[in-house]
């Protein structure tokens, strides 16, 4: 008997009047019966990659049809190299073919670059049908799959297009990490890292202490680490749908993470990236006077024990120049989230701030050939 | 000196905080000014169709250069045929090499098409940025401007992908009328005739009286109408911003009005079609005690003023077979809308309900063989 523990349900408020993120193991079996309580569409369009499609995918239809539920399976090629309009043109068409309707719902099942395009599929299909977000990875589950964002890249960038759009249901069963390749979960578990160095040090603290757990997807750690990233990331999007104020707290190691993966032409995984510009980030807060000494050093000591890869040589200058092109920019200038200390947003001068271009090109000097 | 009127706000309630729709001969020269005021945005991207480009698009663009605003011109070939996702691509690949980022606005100068167009490419430009609707028809001001509906058209049908994407601002001067073909000005009437009929008897009876002003384009009846029809439909998308409830007594005469465009490939203008779709679902409504009797015969009499294109051979059975295709359709059965007279729609069972099949395609072969 596998141990299943109580689900837990933290509302996100939106718009459109909310929704629900389910965390518990064994929750997906549950899934067909909450898809008819919660949604009762006419059509339930699953859409998973190639990879996901087997493992999670192709039960779920087949436990649709049993509970009597119509369901049909939509899968593409796994990777951030579907996330593109083409991939949500056929996706969407294809959606048509099969008869979905306003009517209809999508359930996304896969990890993040899941989420976005079939979201983005949702949010644009006859101008927006429900859409149920099933996370089945750590990155999809602590961040992607709340807040109602979705989207697909172009060749200027990540994420250029899209939409928000509120999914009706989240569904995390952490059960489904097993499938998760290890150094995929290191990937996502960057960004529960982040919420606790936002908005809660004492979680930041405790997952460092149970990263072994958590990369072996432990069913009771994994779900404890799920839910509070859930609550915070929550609690930051109920209180600012349309990233406008509070949520770009959310950004933190961004602003110098997406730079290191636009230099290295995406060659850095997103989780990598990220750590890394939490730790850059910190560097620039601290030399300003806004972040508390000694707070870089205790976010590298914890997330040294997910033992991310090393990142590639990269030149500082190269990397500066993607600052300024960030979706996050304003004017043409970079923004960045500083914290105040670990578990706090420094929020003197609003969510983000600028800061000297120079002193940003010599933290970016130091730190790479640190690396 | 060209007379030019005061002009009025209408206020649309939206889940964004609502915008005004501002109605004025005049008004058009005021818009740079307005523009700063009212959006204040980083860069404008004003997109017109190859047709009104030289004659409003390029204008606003020098008039902007000279307020001291940043504005580029982007263009596509006029007509139905552009409102596709390759053009929409095309559009926001082009914002992009411009430099617009998140602080940009999309201006769209023009019809239906530049509404809807332009309007999508807003809606899902790094996941939404600032819009603003000028209308420079009948048919996008007294009607596609107002309400937030965005998309494009797919092979399987018109506006199956698309966007909620409420404009900030929403500027309509009947002087950019006397630029409109004639025959385009009666297609987009039939929408301001439309809204007489469901909402207001008197404001029908009016339109009527006055059409031969409004074909001319004078400036005052103009106003009058376009006023009128902003208000008509500012209130009812302002109760139902998503058409899950009011918003559908919209749809009067469109239920039919789609299956005659779809059956005749298009060839039948969307005018001609909802004034068509009017008359039969009149009928229908007759038919089943549910609508005053006469009605039908007092929206003859006042369409007849507008001078339409006679409707083409059109196969009953046929037409009837893409009734049940319609985008409104609930679980593959057509709704309707039906009056319950002149001015008002009947409520008793929902704004929309379905109707004996039967029924539908006697009326459907009486009245195309009359034609």
């Amino acid at each position: 008997v596998t141990q299943q523990a109580a689900p837990s349900a933290t509302h996100v408020g939106s718009a459109a009047g909310g929704y629900d993120a389910l965390v518990g193991s064994g929750l997906f079996e549950k899934l067909p019966e909450l898809l008819q309580a919660r949604v009762g569409a006419h059509r339930y369009a699953v859409i998973s990659d190639h990879r996901v499609a087997p493992l999670h995918g192709e039960p779920l239809v087949r436990a649709c049809a049993g509970a009597g539920l119509e369901a049909h399976l939509f899968t593409f090629a796994a990777g951030e190299a579907s996330k593109t309009r083409k991939q949500w043109s056929i996706l969407t068409d294809a959606l048509l073919d099969a008869g979905v309707g306003r009517d209809g719902c999508v359930v996304a099942v896969g990890g993040g670059v899941t989420g976005d395009l079939a979201g983005f599929v949702a949010a644009t299909f006859m101008r927006g049908i429900a859409l149920v977000q099933v996370p089945t990875s750590y990155l999809a589950m602590v961040d992607a799959s709340v807040g109602g964002k979705t989207g697909v890249d172009l060749r200027h960038g990540k994420n250029l297009v899209g939409a928000f759009h509120a999914p009706r249901l989240v569904l995390a069963d952490p059960r489904t990490l097993t499938t998760l390749p290890e150094q995929e979960r290191a990937q996502g578990l960057v960004e529960a890292f982040k919420h606790g160095a936002i908005r809660d040090a004492a979680h930041f603290e405790w997952l460092g202490a149970h990263a072994e757990a958590l990369l072996a997807a432990d069913a009771e750690a994994a779900s404890e680490a799920v839910l509070r990233s859930v609550e915070i990331k929550a609690a930051v999007v109920s209180a600012d749908e349309r990233e406008s104020g509070l949520r770009e707290v959310l950004n933190f190691g961004h602003t110098v993470g997406h730079a290191l993966e636009a230099e290295s032409r995406f060659d850095v995984a997103h989780g990598t990236a990220v750590a890394e510009g939490m730790l850059l980030e910190a560097e620039i807060g601290e030399r300003l006077g806004v972040t508390e000494p000694g707070t870089g050093a205790r976010l590298a000591e914890a997330l040294r024990r997910l033992e991310l890869p090393p990142l590639p040589t990269l030149d500082a200058t190269a990397v500066s120049r993607f600052l300024a092109a960030d979706k996050k920019a304003r004017s043409g200038r970079a923004r960045y989230v500083l914290l105040k200390r670990l578990g706090e947003v420094d929020g003197a001068e609003g969510w983000s701030r600028e800061v000297p271009d120079a002193l940003v090109l010599e933290v970016l000097e130091e730190r790479l050939r640190r690396v």
